[in-house]
């Protein structure tokens, strides 16, 4: 229902504000309230029994990973977290022991990544547990890293391993925030977006909004052991649980054709692949290990 | 709960980031990413059954509740709204025409008061509505109105009338947004909240964050038609009503001796009422109708 309901609200919002760009399905916005490099905002909301199960996971887990996926949407505009907004419902049997839990892994991110826990709203109902959480953070000085920025001939860098998430890493994982700060202090970019829903999906997003298309290598995408795990338990290959699997939270970038000799292997220790390149036409493809070109169609969890 | 927690949570934060004056239990947070007059940022959740109900209430005032209250705690910090998130977890039967239902709300206010729908997160869910809104303003270019700059012999000024807004003004309030700029443009002003909590609950907040206590005359307290309403049905006085009632949305300013004589009756057509002064010790009194100084008690909805 989200892809219906946001293109009713696309045509439903005449959102030319002077003080915002982007805006609804972007990772984030910028506000410009000064004219001055303006500031970086995301929101996420998490529900128990859809991004977590409070029955089965560790509060501190729940409320580390509601600040973490928001944090990786500021790192997917190139930009550094500075503070975030926390607003909960908390089912009331033993609200008091869970806020202090959630907030014990809120907190420690945030001490982590040197952002300030700046307010919030916190509720009891008779409802599930639900997080909201805002994150504001400053554009790096070169700019935000727009999802839209790719350009023919660009390669497909992404950071780190796909696949096998909800095996646990879609908790534990380290929003790339450090490693995006580190790369476009020394190289350029064109374009990045973060891994939230499947990697061939996120891809889709990023070079449809740049008006590209794209050609991937299987052979090249890093597939993460716990994928190998997932496929063990349910038939599927590896390689389709790196391309499809949601909740990964590493990062896609645009690297220039120019740059891409200059960039390291490795950044802050997170491993940089190339998987491939953007294409001048609309074109989706894969190529598979026996160099067979077949359609990349956008995998992933779509809401 | 919410004070035991929010009193654990000040001594688990250490909430000293160079980026972000006040915090938790403000009305805002500010921001100042660039150095240069930072951005006002607020945020409130509003769960069916707790703050609406979702059977009887239309979403499209539900959809401006949830933007109104963090337009009013944006007008509270003396400051103008630019932007705001909204994320919302939606029942699953009938999510889509709630969705748009709760979006026309949200859209009219938005047009309303010149603020744009900058992003969020829509999410369906088998649990019960829940919206959280943050909202960006741009401050004062006199700086923000904090709740802790009350002086000794400051008057207490009230925008509005009070009491009995759960007979429907909680859905229809206008957030003082204009009134407070129009009052900032031409006085001097030493602090603001706004009456969420009840008249006289909210206005020890302010007093007990500015060091002072205060003295309120019973007779010039602006009681609404509701409050008489409400009394009528369970036979508490409208003055009761008045004093303690939630959910007003109204704002309490703290206006220097100095000015009082100057500020107009009403501004943008809403009353401005002196309903007493700031002490410079710690009595929090009330001044019944027939002289008789009694005790102010903090009344209205304790978390």
């Amino acid at each position: 229902m989200e892809a219906e309901f946001l293109e009713w609200l696309r045509s439903a919002c005449t959102n030319t504000h002077p003080a915002v760009t982007f805006g609804i399905g972007d990772d984030a916005a910028v506000l410009s309230p000064t004219g001055s490099g303006g500031l970086i905002v995301t929101s996420d909301m998490l529900m128990d029994g859809t991004d977590f199960h409070v029955a089965e996971h560790a509060p501190e887990r729940i409320g580390r990973k509601a600040v973490a996926v928001n944090l990786s949407d500021i790192a997917a505009m190139g930009a550094a977290p500075s503070a975030i907004f926390v607003s909960v419902a908390l089912p009331r049997p033993g609200a008091l022991a869970l806020a202090k839990a959630l907030y014990r892994g809120i907190l420690k991110i945030c001490r982590d990544f040197d952002v300030a826990l700046a307010g919030g709203d916190t509720n009891t109902w008779d409802g599930p547990l639900v997080i909201s959480v805002t994150a504001c953070g400053r554009p790096h000085p070169k700019g935000v890293l727009p999802r839209s920025g790719a350009r023919p001939g660009d390669a497909i860098v992404v950071t780190g391993e796909f696949g096998g998430s909800l095996l646990g890493r879609h908790f534990d994982f380290t929003p790339r925030v450090r490693e995006v700060a580190a790369l476009w202090d020394g190289f350029e970019l064109h374009a990045a977006t973060d891994v939230s829903d499947g990697l061939t999906l996120d891809l889709h997003h990023l070079a449809t909004a740049s008006g590209c298309g794209f050609e991937i290598q299987a052979k090249d995408v890093p597939v993460s052991p716990a994928a190998h795990e997932q496929a063990r338990q349910d038939g599927r290959s590896p390689l389709e649980h790196a391309l499809a699997d949601c909740e990964d939270f590493e990062l896609i970038l645009a690297v220039p054709a120019s740059e891409i000799d200059n960039l390291p292997k490795t950044i802050h220790g997170v491993p940089l692949t190339r998987i491939g390149s953007f294409l001048p036409d609309g074109r989706t493809v894969i190529v598979d290990r026996d160099g067979c070109v077949k359609p990349c169609l956008p995998a992933g969890y779509q809401h």
